[in-house]
């Protein structure tokens, strides 16, 4: 046995049976070992940055990682930004990365990278197989490595002869870190702020945004009148109906700081304590009072459920009913608003759909309109590294074994990072509809200049327009086999996303906002 | 004056007059800079890879740097590909990546990232501009160290409060390293080797390949009947009538050992000795023969005409007239061929054009058919990584002035990779030609599979073919405001590029091969 079949035989018992794929030459041989050997499923993305988001949005359903097959450094590199807000998702994702053969790297040919260095400031866990025997015993590591609580990249680079050569040996599947137990003394400590002090905010976080979690914490809020906010940016949220209105940390400076000026006590769980996504002339970087004592209730490698039961106990803490959200929303009509367009999408989705949200500015007002929504998964940015929305809601879909619409809400200047998406969406026949958000410049950018103070000139608005020629998102997507059409309006808009989730595969709709 | 007017002073006064950029919140007040002070040319990618394409195809043509504005760690990662492209094509680059404020860095918002890290394998020099006073001078050193012989990456990152705080300071342009003198033993040793050995290789690279070292080479070689090989991958090769008729070592393993198996003596002109561009099992690492003896004449940092001119007066070599090609080839005709392909092209080709050869497997008979078109400079996929082609053409015609017609040869598996470099060829009208080669798969990767020992299968085939659905070319450029037209024989790929070079701005030719 070769090193190549004794990686996907070991990755196969590691429960790894999806791998997202850009392949070259030094990975001929593990091609081949995934087309001899039975039992995994090969995703092809057009490019890394499609192929590393789309593990992402994998993990973030499936709950298991899937591996990617990435060729030499550039190819990860190309791969790295969504690797990015993979780690800051914690998504557990294995990377192979096919390379030069041990003894041919000295020789620098052009392909010859730093693969390694370019690997770990976005890995938990990077080696290089050294050797054919080794690479059985690698992997199993490497998937171990990943799903340690509260998971993370793996990088396992391959030299080419560590995957042709004989003596490759599989490996037994390695016992996995779980989530860890609550601390006996966070509980107590955070039961008694929470019986004693006064304006006390739960800010929740990573796995805390399951529904469980979000329903102890509600039980909590409810017994002790502290707030409940969540986490900027997450990797997944449990919303809509029988799940709380949930609301998050706003973005905007100004806003966060006034959302939370009042909170004497912060109590994390499986979350960090809010600052700026930047930094700006005159702000604090801290958006919570400096006054406000921290109290750490869970770390994001502990089990959130189980430190909010705990903290639940301490208090005796009663059932307490999810308050109803109300009516569902109805679709919105005329032009296109943030809030019609979340009344819209909240009327239309169908139970139990996916919200992959890359909506960047004009996103901001989403929430608030779909809490009456069915239940659902909202899926977001998590390390701002734009390009993610319509990778990871391609690998969502497939992490959901195709089973649940997903709807991509997604802004033009970020999609135009990753528009390959498209054609995995079309040829793994995916229920994925994309709503491009056609405002056809990159408008939060032009807020922040405008906070610069001034307005911009010629060359400016050369760098933030993406006008002068407009893209036609129709014919891009029916360019990679993705039925399209553009809608001005909400009505059209409404009765083209009520149709594509009535009927399979992918469609994408250019809202002209 | 904020540490942002001082960068871009510095700049304008060093000579960097263009930016290619993708910019970001931490960038603003240097977008604010680059609006307020004139003399900068502000050109947008939608994606960071052609962001770092392009200011490699610029350099290749314009012979100095661009700078690029590229947005923390991860837009960095996002042009990592092209800039190990131009690391190899040794082409002068600065790299301007905002960043997270000095005192913002240590809350990990969700943007920071290893951006030094990220930069320093493709970077000679890397370094953070801690403050605004340090900003003007570290600008200063980094156009410095990018420009010294022969090239290459200096990345300076931008902590936004570098930028908008006051106190900057600008500052003067400092002496750039320029290409170094001959060694006179090296030369007298070449010409030692020339006189006395038998089957010589005289093996050009870099800037040897430019007409005025390449006719010098050519008298050599004459004079002592040695033989002339250029590099594989090249950033820029001076060719078509008036230059000689070059060859390159093969990229095929086989075909390349075989061309060189009976040289005894390599003499090496800004070149390295041939190895394989890959690794294969049984083959050699290096093409050239064990027992050949290996000789540098020049290195990549010295004068490469400068010392084929000691080398040309050492030998008493007399002028020596290039030969004659022989006619201009007629257009081709009938299904498509790579010959016909190139044939078409060579007949057809304006003077002084520029080829961006990204044409993979399909390419590798072009150069051949090639020799008797008009003067022309052809630019080459310097480091493996697929998907600088497009960028590197559009660059390319900016870095020419918008003088010259750029023909793109793009193999369609790597035109997917930076397909948005179509939408900044019609921003910018730019005089590019793009023939996509539409065999929609990976050709190159079918033929490492079969020389593994298997037909691919089903799974493999996933990764290899890009059919199911076919890309629609002539869709994808018009979304992005680029006219576009199929082909499926020569006689129409030769009408539309008739077109295409009569007339301004870009236009695509999708070439069904």
């Amino acid at each position: 046995m070769n090193g190549a079949h004794s990686l996907v035989h070991t990755l196969l018992k590691s429960g790894v049976d999806t791998c997202f794929s850009n392949p070259g030459t030094s990975e001929m041989h593990f091609v081949a070992a995934l087309d001899q050997i039975p039992g995994m499923r090969c995703v092809l993305g057009l490019q890394e940055n499609v192929v590393t988001g789309m593990a992402d949005g994998y993990y973030r359903m499936a709950g298991k990682p899937a591996c990617t097959l990435l060729h030499c450094g550039p190819g990860l590199a190309n791969g790295l930004g969504n690797l990015h807000n993979a780690r800051r998702a914690r998504s557990s994702i294995v990377n192979i990365v096919g390379d030069q053969a041990t003894y041919h790297r000295p020789y620098d040919a052009q392909l010859t990278a730093d693969t390694e260095g370019w690997a770990r400031p976005v890995s938990v866990w990077t080696r290089t197989s050294m050797s054919s025997d080794a690479v059985g015993r690698d992997a199993a590591v490497a998937v171990q490595a990943s799903r340690a609580a509260p998971g993370g990249i793996a990088t396992l680079i391959l030299p080419s002869d560590s995957s042709w050569n004989e003596g490759g040996v599989v490996a037994d599947p390695l016992p996995v870190t779980p989530a860890l137990p609550p601390d006996p003394h966070a509980v107590r400590a955070a039961a008694k702020v929470l019986r004693e002090g006064r304006n006390v905010l739960i800010l929740i976080g990573g796995t805390a945004m399951r529904e469980g979690p979000q329903a102890l914490a509600w039980r909590v809020a409810q017994a002790t009148g502290a707030k409940i906010l969540g986490e900027m940016s997450n990797a997944r949220v449990a919303r809509g109906r029988g799940r709380q209105q949930l609301e998050r940390v706003p973005y905007v400076a100004n806003v966060a700081i006034d959302a939370l000026k009042d909170f004497e006590h912060l109590i994390l769980v499986n979350s960090k304590a809010p600052v700026g996504f930047f930094a700006y002339p005159g702000k604090p970087s801290k958006h919570y009072p400096e006054s406000a004592q921290v109290h750490v209730l869970s770390r994001v490698e502990q089990d959130a459920e189980a430190a909010l039961q705990a903290l639940v106990d301490e208090l005796g803490a009663p059932q307490a009913a999810i308050p109803d959200p109300g009516p569902r929303p109805e679709r919105g009509r005329g032009a296109p608003t943030p809030e019609g367009l979340a009344r819209t999408v909240a009327a239309l989705m169908p139970d139990n759909a996916i919200i992959s949200d890359e909506s960047v500015s004009f996103g901001r007002g989403f929430y608030k309109e779909t809490h009456a929504a069915p239940a659902h998964d909202w899926l977001q940015l998590t390390g701002g590294a734009i390009g993610d929305g319509m990778p990871v809601a391609t690998g969502a879909a497939i992490g959901a074994g195709g089973q649940r619409r997903v709807i991509s809400l997604q802004a033009d200047g970020s999609a135009m990072y990753s528009l390959q998406s498209l054609w995995t969406q079309a040829r793994e026949k995916l229920p994925v509809t994309t709503i491009i958000l056609a405002n056809r410049k990159y408008q939060i950018l032009i807020g922040e200049y405008r906070d610069v103070g001034a307005n911009p000139g010629r060359t400016a608005m050369d760098m933030l327009d993406l006008g002068n020629p407009d893209l036609n998102w129709v014919k891009l997507a029916e360019g990679m086999g993705v039925e399209a059409a553009q809608a001005t309006t909400l009505e059209a808009c409404g009765d083209l996303l009520a149709q594509s989730v009535s009927r399979n595969g992918p469609f994408l709709i250019e809202l002209v906002i």
